[in-house]
């Protein structure tokens, strides 16, 4: 393991210190991810349905390599790897460590099988345990931001692995459940708008706060927003089902050049696991396939269709900055609460007068390209490939969504993700204004 | 099942009419499949490696399916499918019986996993075994040519089922093992030659013999064969090591144009499952992953290289009417006996003055292109499918190889594959002379 | 020009060797191509409409290049190239002879322009009759055959030149024309049959003529038929429309699999250049785009097609050898007279009891897969490439067309087309019996 | 010409609207694209050498069509076309104006040929001027911006015509030259920086200067930067092959993930154009081939290199806010001087203080991706489509370059490509700075 870069971290992540209570939210995060893979038989678990999504069982082994090589291989004494080829098997993109298997081949691997990896998983649980309780303060210290970081990818992949397997079981004419009944059907709601004044605000994390965020969060700085305003929950399956009527997917006016070529190209006609049957769209969820509820917020579109609805609504996408700053100043918390025992995206409550629906639904599209803030600079060492090296032709969305996990989601979070891709659980969010004077 | 059409069998098709006979073979066919799928994980038999492969499961399913639908849908009173959509998911390519599910997205499906294909099996397995215990004579003699072929078609199967895991476990950088240890290593072996009269002979299915065969073996028709010989045993390994040393695959003008294009996009260097380390060649098989060696037939060579290894050797591929008229006028039994146990070619006996290695080692190319014998048709309905359709674009193989199953090869067998195929078991036997004098 | 291999031929290739008749024949072949490129404009000569296709002024330079690098790179004394970079431009598939520019790219080499591409003509034609004139006989009779070889190469390249330029105006929604009016319409007729013996017969050219030949033509040997039938003309356009109109394009029994395939990855609904304007169908032609004339015979249509209409008829193409001879057996000459003037196939005219429309009009499809003769040998070097490495994953055609050259058909010669190649003018003629009694 | 809709410009846009002033600019205009086209030959002038270039032919007719289309097909009474299919052959991608013939496929059009562009432009240059002498006052003052339009409309193409003949003639062994001799030879310049203060400053055209602008450059809006500073000459070709020489295009760590896989994927070494022979670079250029000038300014990279470059450097590139501010708040005036006679941007002056070549050298890539201002809104109609509907996927460059036409480059003005795009004249000026303090 000659060559392993200690990650550098910010100066303003800090995290728990505290042995116990690190080791109990270490074993809240693995055990979370075995949970939510309970369900799934070792055949779900094998299959990668396109390059985008990785198998089930690789996402459980590769967030256990992930604390194989930034954590024990350099802090273990007298490490040695649990099995020499998953070095090689479970790296996802990191150069830096040297050769790695091809990712679109990812479902071909039937072994180590499910069995194998969870031989894996516990073996790496025991050591960092042990790691942890043999640490003197001060080196714990200097571990924590990795640990820290360990887990916030398990919670990305936890998140990945549910958007991944929704997509393995859609190919399937036998329609499979992962898991009980969806939400309720509901009843659409008015949209209201909630006003924001915009000025010289402030945008990214707060380093005052202490609290996680990836170096993609950073640095906080400065941007000028003109007055807008935001809706004040997301757009629903009934508004987009008017869209559709009203020949959204047919008028080339609506949409960009590039979604437009994309919806003849691979004919879209409606948002990605919707079909039409005898005249009624039916949704496939991870609770089944279900008529389309039209209170529940649309989701599985792209960028593009997101943009085409807005032109469509002679209204807009916000803007990161737009986004973040709203929340933010109409005093919403900066963690929301994620869905409950659903795994797909609930109708808005009530109007508020304020921002609804902003963490627990859908990410949510801005109008910004996934570019670094002004001043970013990734750490050095293979971690400094994290989020940097993927600062182009993508769009950052915002919020968090229904199959994100507890704790996770963030007002400064930026998600990320190609303009035509829909397999990730992403809806839209109208703005207006903010026009020159 | 509206539309379903009787299979029309040649009048020289014979097959056992005992109803116990006749149950004791299907038990028989039956359970070699499952016996060559016991080894793998519920994660290996859901895998497809590309295009040409299938998942073990979807083998296990599709033969099954082939009864239900050719047998039981016709014939059972009160039928009704064991699921509906099985029949869309495991149509291999009968067009008659309309839409089927997408051949590259066979590894797609996790569901129906391992176990309720056992189940599938089972269901169907009780339900022939009921029917033909109840048929009359006359109805049992009329059906039986769908039992029989449903028998050879599931041996196919058997044969593709281990070519094709071998392909898929080839991915893996673990290197996993179907089989315990692969044959010894043997030692080379002089070749000798069989010489042939030729003339005018008799090629295809003999209808006196009254035994089964493909609709492609048939009829049986006269050929001029000018006086040849043939190669009385199947190149090595070590002649194959010689062409790849004197540079076989970096010259142009051993190889057919459309041979070089391949070589050249691919970078074959060698034939698959070998790879060199440390200058020694190694060769993946179902025993695991070792040397290459000498004495064995070279296997999984292409038709291309095939060719071009003949060219080479100052020899040529003997046509398909050579390779069957040899066979038979030189007396062999017209079924080989298939290995016991390895699942891998072995190296050849001690010479006899015959040929050698005829069935039970490699599939052996010629250099026939796979068209129709004159005056061959295709009988009515689904299964005039099963093999008139794909009589282009592919060559001829004779013989057998180490996976067939046991009674399954015969004299008058033509196996095709496209000329660049290698996953097959496929090897060369040379042949010499033939040309006007 | 080191390493150039003299061309090596089969002992019975004779050939003119009088040079001032040689000069003279050399001159008509010369100025015939330049004749066919004549009423192309600069830029109609430099377009490249699909990788089959070459453009004008690259066929002109090509056949140019052939004589400069196999005569007199040979053998005028104290050669230089014209200019060094023709000979990396202008080869076609000599891997022999080293790298060359790729051919689907042949299509963006503005320069040489047209004029240049004169110039080049022109002086390797005053160095080749130059060369004639001062040979003595000796020398003169040993590279007759490389003469005539680029004789009978340039009249190959001189029907290209008309199928490719026919595929780059096809591309032109203005529709331009090449030549003045087409044939005029024509009434269908009756479709006769000739009954053909058998037998064990000799195919391939007969070397007691002395005449021309490739070497794909050799050698002659013997070859079993069964008694026989062929059509005595071409299928009309009229039948293809009885084909089309019966649902031909869009009934999977009808097909080759793999030309089910292409019908549907290509949308076939009829023969190349065929467009439907309400209810009526237009064939674009060197002469315009004209309503299809139901008389004449159908041309433009691939293998698969060629088979599927031969199926749909209850018919079966004819194989090479009954093809080649049901021709010389009913005593029809061995070169038949093309078309003068008119650059498609004409109606056939009336029944002769005998076969029509033999030379000059189609090239018919053949079962026969283009494999070598028995005893088939490429000669040594360069000129070895000129056939035998394109033996693979092509079909016979037999006969000529209308693009022909005059003098250039012979009934032993072998066309040679891929299964799904439509550019080529090909065409249909029936056959039937020749099963096994 | 039903349903075409006049063309709606911004009440900002001003344009001369003295008939005789607007027939000379007109014909200045048009005359410019002639005299460049004039070098090329037919031949040069029909050849499409990758989807994104286009024919100098197209080019030519493609402008005429323009004037055809939103100019005389409203304006002119009894109005009718030139020729109907240039109406579908010469639509550049308005979906409003219906179907048009597929982009890359225009380099398969040979008719018209040169010489019939050339009549179809001098019909349509005598209509033009036809109209305007008839117009009344106010009648041409609603007209003008649409001619204004037609002009810059125009000299756009006369830079990509230059870019793409270029390409065109890269592809050619023989190494063709456009024009005469390149500039001279330079010697490397030091490398100054220019520091810029910053804070809310406007960005985008100025309605109040009345000049004419694109869609896109508007509405003028405010936007935060915090202090910074640029290099006051762009980066030279011995810099990057120094950056070459330093492993730039072997170190992972240096890219963007999406453009590492790009160098991997098409072999990148060096910027398009260079080759190196026996380890001297030479560059392709309009003037011919040349060894690499370290003094002149590199060019022909993508983003993707102009970013590495930037990262290996220790700088970054410019948003195109800063790019923008910088020029106006540095005095420079808001039209550079571009090229007089090279077609190759030339090595920097004597340093001055400020920014130099900040027009007529190369394009320079910003860190902005190309999206819509605040409150754009795209005008009505087919020329709605004219920026708008490309604003995805791209980046902006800013600046001019040496084939940009005289009076054609601008302050504001906003360039823009693909992040892979190389066959533009875009290099790099770096930036540093303008990070939060």
């Amino acid at each position: 393991m000659v060559g392993m870069t200690v990650i550098q971290t910010p100066a303003d992540w800090r995290t728990d210190q505290d042995p116990g209570g690190l080791v109990q939210r270490y074993d809240d995060v693995r055990g979370h991810t075995e949970r939510l893979a309970a369900p799934l038989s070792p055949e779900d678990q094998t299959v990668q349905s396109m390059a985008d999504v990785s198998p089930t069982k690789w996402h459980r082994a590769h967030v256990t390599w992930f604390f194989e090589t930034f954590l024990l291989a350099e802090h273990e004494s007298g490490f040695a790897p649990f099995q020499d080829q998953y070095w090689f098997l479970f790296n996802s993109y990191y150069e830096t460590l040297g050769p790695r298997y091809s990712r679109p081949d990812r479902g071909l691997i039937t072994r180590p099988g499910v069995h194998e990896v969870g031989d894996y998983r516990a073996n790496v649980d025991d050591r960092v345990r042990d790691l942890i309780a043999r640490l003197d303060d001060g080196t714990l210290a200097a571990l924590a931001p990795t640990i820290e970081l360990g887990f916030h990818h398990e919670q990305q992949h936890q998140e990945l692995l549910l958007m991944d397997i929704k997509h393995v079981l859609s190919r399937n004419p036998l329609q499979p459940v992962y898991a009980g009944a969806p939400p309720p059907r509901s009843e659409p709601d008015a949209l209201g708008w909630v006003d924001v004044e915009g000025g010289l605000v402030e945008i990214g994390h707060d380093p005052t706060t202490q609290g996680f965020c990836f170096d993609n969060e950073l640095p906080r700085h400065r941007q000028w927003l003109e007055p807008y305003r935001l809706a004040d929950r997301l757009v629903t399956n009934g508004e987009w089902l008017a869209f559709v009527a009203d020949g959204g997917y047919r008028r080339h006016e609506l949409w960009l050049s590039d979604g437009w070529s994309r919806v003849n190209a691979e004919g879209w006609t409606a948002p990605l696991y919707w079909s039409e049957v005898d005249g009624v769209w039916f949704e496939h969820t991870l609770h089944g396939t279900w008529p389309v509820d039209p209170g529940a917020p649309v989701c599985h579109v792209s960028f593009y269709e997101a943009e085409a609805f807005a032109t469509w609504a002679g209204k807009r996408l916000p803007s990161e900055g737009e986004w973040e700053h709203a929340v933010v100043s109409t005093g919403l918390s900066s963690t929301g609460a994620p869905a409950g025992g659903a795994y797909h995206p609930r109708a808005a409550g009530p109007a508020t007068g304020g921002l609804r629906q902003v963490h627990g639904e859908c990410w949510e599209w801005t109008s910004s390209a996934y570019h670094p803030y002004p001043g970013f600079h990734p750490p050095p060492g293979a971690i400094g490939e994290y989020n940097g090296k993927f600062m182009s032709n993508q769009m950052v969305l915002r919020g968090g969504c229904a199959l994100t996990s507890p704790g996770h989601a963030r007002t400064t979070y930026r998600n990320f993700f190609p303009h035509a891709a829909r397999w990730a659980l992403s809806g839209v969010r109208l703005a207006d204004g903010g026009a020159p004077r």
